[in-house]
C-alpha cells in the first residue's frame, strides 16, 4: 500500500497527517514548533517526529516515512533560501515545500481557483487564478496587517488616549478601556511598550461587540477596518465565480460586514491547512490509478 | 549677591544655567542624563554636577549651589511620586520641580498665557490660560504622538507596503522607499521589527519634501498629519490673543501648512526650555526689589 504525507508546520507546533494515495486520511499527529527561519534543524526534527507519530497513529511502521512523499506548508518558505535548505535535509521519498498560506488556500477552496483572507491576530490574503497563486499582506501589525485583531486593538488604545485628551469624543467603549487601565493613560502607554500583537488583538472582539451596539468609537474603528479588508480583497481581482473563504478568529465578525460584492462570493472552507497539504500530496504524488510514484 | 538656578534635565543630558536674581544669565553648563523615572540618584548626580559647573562657568564658587534656589524641568515629573522623591534629596536652598513641558512653555511664550506644540520625533502640546497649564498628547508613537516624525515615517512604510501589494497606487516616493530596502518588502518588515521612534522619524522630512512636489502618497500622509495636529490644537481651546509656538524639528514644516485660524497665532519662541527654567526661578525666588528670598 502507498501513502502520502501532509505537514502543516508553524511557530508553535507542527501537525502531520498520513493518507492513502487517494487522499483518505489514516492518522494524524502533532509535534513541537517548526520555524524554519529561526531553527532549521529543530524544524526538521519536529517535522519528522510528527510524521512518524502520524504513521504510528495509523497503525503503520513509522520507518515508512523514508518511503513516503510529503507536501509541507511552512511559514517563511517564501523567504530567502529556507525552502531549498529544508528540502535538502528532509527524509521523505520526495518533498515539496510550500508556504503556510498555500496549503491553507488549498484546504479552504480545494484545487481550483479561489481566494482566502486570514483575519486573526494578523491579516493576510491569497488568491489562485488559472492555477497561479498570489499572496498579499501579512507584513505584521507595525506597518501592515490592516484589519487584523492587533490593528483593531491598537486603534482602540489610540482612540482611548485621544478621548482622554479631549481630542475626540469619549464613548462607553473608551471609558471602559480607560477603566481597565485604572483611568491612568500612563498605564496604557506602559502596556503598549512591550505588547505583542496578541496582546493588542485581545481587545478586538470587544470593539466588534461595541460596534454592534452602536458605540461611536467602535463603529469608527470597525468601519475603517472593514474598508481596509475590502481594499485588500479588491486588489486580489477576484473572479465572479470563484469561492472566497474567510479564515481566522475574526472571520465571522467580518463576514456579515462585507459589502454584497464580496459577500456573495463567501463559502465555508472545505477543510483546514493540514487537509490542504494532504490533498496537494495526493494530487502531486499519486497516479490517476491510485498508485504511488515514489 | 544672590543667584537663581534653572535646570533642564532629560534622558540624554542635563543643562543648568545660573543667573542673577533678576534673571540675567551668568553661566551655563551641561552634565549627563537626568532620568528621574529610571535612575533617581543618577539624575540627582547629573543635576548637581551641571549646577556646580554653571557656577564655575560664571566665575563663582560651586559650593554656592547649597545657598541657591532652583527651578528644574524634568521629563516624568508628573508621573507617580518622582517629583516629591527628587525634591527630598536635592541640595539647593529651595527647589521647585516642574515637567519638561512646563519649562519649555515658559521658555517659548513667557510667563503669560500661551501654548506650544512640540513637533519632533514625538509630539506633545501644552496650553496656559489664566495661569493654569494643561498638557495633552506625548503618549509615544505606538498609540499616540500623532503628527510626529515617528508617525509620519511609519505611515510612509505602511503606504509603501500597500503600494507594493497593489492595494494603493504607487508614487515616486513609495518607489524610492522600496528601493531603499532593495525592493524587498521583507526588508521593510525586518527594519520595523526593531526600529526606534527616531528610526521611523528619519523618513519624515522626505515625506514633507515630496508632499511639496505634489507626490500623491506624501500629500495624503501630510494632510492626515496636519489634520491630527490641528485636532490637538483645537482641543487646547486657544485664546484669540495668546501666542502659539511650534517647537521641534518639524515645526517649520507644519507652520506653513496650518489653517489660518492657527497660523495667525504663531509666534517665534522667546527662548529655549532652559531659559524658561531660569525665568521661572527668577520670578519665584527673587523679590520685586531684586533681593533673593532664599
Amino acid at each position: 500500500m502507498d501513502f502520502v504525507l501532509g505537514i502543516d508546520g508553524g511557530g508553535t507546533s507542527c501537525r502531520a497527517a498520513v493518507a492513502r494515495a487517494d487522499g483518505v486520511v489514516l492518522g494524524r499527529a502533532k509535534a513541537g514548533a517548526a520555524n524554519i527561519r529561526t531553527d532549521l534543524t529543530g524544524a526538521r526534527t519536529s517535522i519528522v517526529e510528527a510524521a512518524r507519530r502520524a504513521f504510528a497513529e495509523a497503525g503503520q511502521d513509522p520507518d515508512l516515512v523514508s518511503r513516503t512523499p510529503a507536501v509541507l506548508g511552512l511559514a517563511g518558505a517564501n523567504v530567502g533560501t529556507y525552502r531549498q535548505q529544508l528540502q535538502a535535509i528532509l527524509p521523505f521519498s520526495r518533498s515539496r515545500v510550500e508556504t503556510d498560506a498555500e496549503i491553507a488556500l488549498e484546504g479552504a477552496v480545494g484545487a481550483g481557483d479561489g481566494a482566502m483572507a486570514i483575519l486573526g491576530t494578523g491579516s493576510a490574503y491569497m488568491v489562485r487564478k488559472g492555477g497561479k497563486s498570489r499572496a498579499i499582506g501579512g507584513w505584521g501589525f507595525q506597518v501592515g496587517d490592516q484589519g487584523s485583531g492587533a490593528r483593531v486593538g491598537r486603534d482602540l488604545l489610540e482612540q482611548t488616549l485621544l478621548a482622554y485628551d479631549g481630542i475626540r469624543e469619549a464613548s462607553p467603549l473608551t471609558r471602559e478601556m480607560l477603566a481597565v487601565f485604572r483611568d491612568r493613560p500612563e498605564d496604557v502607554v506602559e502596556f503598549t511598550t512591550n505588547a505583542k500583537p496578541g496582546d493588542f488583538g485581545g481587545f478586538a472582539p470587544k470593539v466588534f461587540d461595541y460596534a454592534q451596539k452602536g458605540d461611536a468609537v467602535a463603529v469608527w474603528i470597525v468601519d475603517r477596518a472593514v474598508a481596509d479588508v475590502e481594499a485588500a480583497l479588491g486588489a486580489l481581482d477576484l473572479s465572479d465565480d470563484a469561492p472566497l473563504c474567510l479564515l481566522g478568529g475574526l472571520a465571522p465578525l467580518y463576514a456579515s460586514r462585507l459589502s454584497q460584492r464580496f459577500r456573495r462570493l463567501l463559502r465555508e472552507p472545505l477543510g483546514d491547512a493540514l487537509s490542504g497539504a494532504v490533498r496537494m500530496a495526493a494530487r502531486a504524488f499519486a497516479s490517476p490509478q491510485g498508485g504511488g510514484n515514489s
